[in-house]
């Protein structure tokens, strides 16, 4: 590498925190956009701006000093992204790309055009539209724009529950009945390689509707393992993109894989490789969008990945209480977001769990799995 | 853990600077204090002083801001360091400890007094002192303080070498006919646990005497890793001190182990531990100072580590060659240490290979070995 490279991060929370952490190692300089003067990214960064990354004229006045620009969050300006690119940026991942992952809407079309298996979908303008289509019932309902962690999603079973529906732009997207939810994360380089980093297991928060924890290896046979590699390798190829892709797949009942929805950027069911796979998602992206040599994606340790969420009930400046009992299991690794204030379902943090074989990271997940928490 | 912990690290090198990756992690609120106005810790702290961490005044400002005061280098004011740990400052490693340690002579008395085996010494005032103890020779005298990275050592074979010698108070030391030089990082939190990471192999850089690769696991009998492994556990303990200890280790050719001499902190030798362990060093030495329970030393992947020495020849603007070459191997990570300059033999980054076994690490290690260079 010549010189220091300047990589500008739209977002600063967790994801771009962990990024910085892994960009130490290949002297990057980086700058952060963020509209929360107290993000995670704030005092770990070389510059630190204070700003809507979903503006026009701030996303482009940040992005111009940069190298390469990339995001932590997908809801940027686009168009400020295709401005940059046009003036020589690199935009990794690309305007287009991004622009049709944050329309849930474009990104069902996109999977549909390029014959990647996906949920049937109607995409629906408005709530007259809505109550024409209750013949898809059940289905979800899904905001087409900004949904993001369970938000902007209604389930809707019939048509008594009309009442319960979005009448912004949106898609109704047929109930799968899956057996499992799994995900896979690839990443491309600007030179075309391509690695995915092995299927994890997810399961939810049966009320947050925020992933819980999640395990790798998957407990899934070969055969799948590999089709949703393949089919993650589909979508990658397919946006042309560079940098990491998250794949969120539902294994259905009946053995077919579908696509759920896809994350152009670190990703919460990646954490865990920052300790149990050779290569992280962090450095993975870096290698991409540095175009080098992508790295081996082998885990090395079994894993469960735990969010630490605050708890509910508590508003107010974050403290930690279980730590302490918790790292006395071996195998335990704590890892914390810097964010000063706590609420309800928070992400705060995230614990992995590693182990000889997946028995053993599982069961030492179980001893610990209620006794950090966050309160205020 | 209440609150944020507020960390002074006296030194503000590569050391530091990966023990603040690892303590991001923990939410720690990190202050240095370095001389050189461009250390490596300098953007990834939150608070950064220039200033001198051998003098009294200015270690005792900057330790008595803080929660807890480490170190990464020990060439310290120790006698800030006592009246801080008066004041009630957590101080770790001790005055006490970093005091003995720092100075050669009292290294190797304290040995002696808890029979910790260590080659014959005598010490030395002066010139005059030295011309009286040739019936020692031959030996290496070493400079009682300061020495570091294989300044302040010379080898004097017989009298004619006297004119190498040192002058100041120093010690001759027996030449130890050696197969193996080895190293233990061994941890202690403040309640008394004590961890042990597996035994590393060394090799030196024939010119520079500076560690150019290590190994681990070591290529050494289960029984002498054992030894190593309890006379690095009986030294920690003697010194009664909190932190990490790196443990340097004659393996002599009939089959002993002597104490070469030890660093209360982070330490070359422990570099791997970052990707190929399940707790990495620096994080260890976190958990130890924190006092919170260590981790696993347990070997996730066989790995070799490189130093990456600045060309010599080069004097100026860093660059680095063959970064791409070297990462298109599988296993191969780069760290690099954010120092703007660069000169020979200087400690640029490191270089961590890892593999499913030893064998493959080093042909691994092999094929990069003369890949990378730093030159200006």
């Amino acid at each position: 590498m010549k010189g220091e490279v300047k990589l500008g991060i739209l977002g600063g929370g967790q994801l771009g925190r962990m990024l910085i952490q892994a960009g130490l190692d290949f002297n990057l300089y980086t700058l952060v956009l963020d509209p929360d003067e107290n993000a995670p990214c704030k005092d770990v960064c070389h510059e630190f701006f204070v700003g809507s990354f979903r503006d026009f004229d701030t996303v482009y006045e940040f992005g111009k000093n940069c190298d390469i620009l990339t995001i932590e969050i997908e809801h940027v300006n686009a168009d400020a992204l295709e401005k940059l690119e046009q003036e020589g940026v690199k935009v990794y991942p690309d305007a287009k790309t991004v622009r049709t992952i944050q329309d849930k809407g474009l990104q069902k079309e996109f999977y549909k055009k390029h014959a990647i298996p996906s949920a049937d979908f109607r995409i629906l303008k408005d709530a007259e539209e809505l109550k024409a289509n209750t013949d898809f019932l059940p289905a979800f309902q899904k905001l087409r724009r900004e949904g993001y962690d369970g938000r902007g999603v209604t389930r809707l079973q019939s048509e008594a529950d009309l009442g319960k529906g979005f009448a912004e732009p949106s898609l109704l997207e047929k109930l799968v009945d899956f057996e499992k939810e799994i995900s896979v994360i690839v990443a491309r380089n600007a030179s075309g390689q391509v690695t995915a980093f092995p299927v994890v297991e997810l399961s939810f928060h049966p009320e947050h509707n925020l992933v819980d924890s999640l395990f790798a290896p998957a407990n899934v046979p070969y055969k799948l393992q590999r089709l949703a590699i393949e089919i993650a390798t589909r979508v990658i190829e397919s946006f042309d993109m560079v940098g990491i892709l998250a794949v969120e797949m539902f294994l259905t009942k009946d053995g077919q894989i579908l696509v759920n929805e896809v994350a152009p950027r670190p990703h919460n069911s990646g954490h865990h490789t920052i300790k149990a796979n050779y290569t992280s998602q962090y450095e993975q992206h870096l290698r991409a969008i540095l175009n080098l040599p992508l790295g081996s994606t082998d885990i090395q340790s079994a894993a469960v990945m735990l969010n630490l969420l605050g708890e509910p009930g508590y508003d107010g400046e974050a403290k930690y209480e279980g730590l302490q009992e918790a790292l006395t299991v071996p195998g335990v690794y704590i890892h914390l977001y810097g964010k000063k204030y706590t609420r309800a379902a928070r992400k705060m943090g995230h614990i992995t769990v590693l182990g000889t074989d997946l028995e053993e990271a599982q069961q030492r997940a179980e001893s610990i799995k209620n006794v950090i928490k966050v309160i205020a």
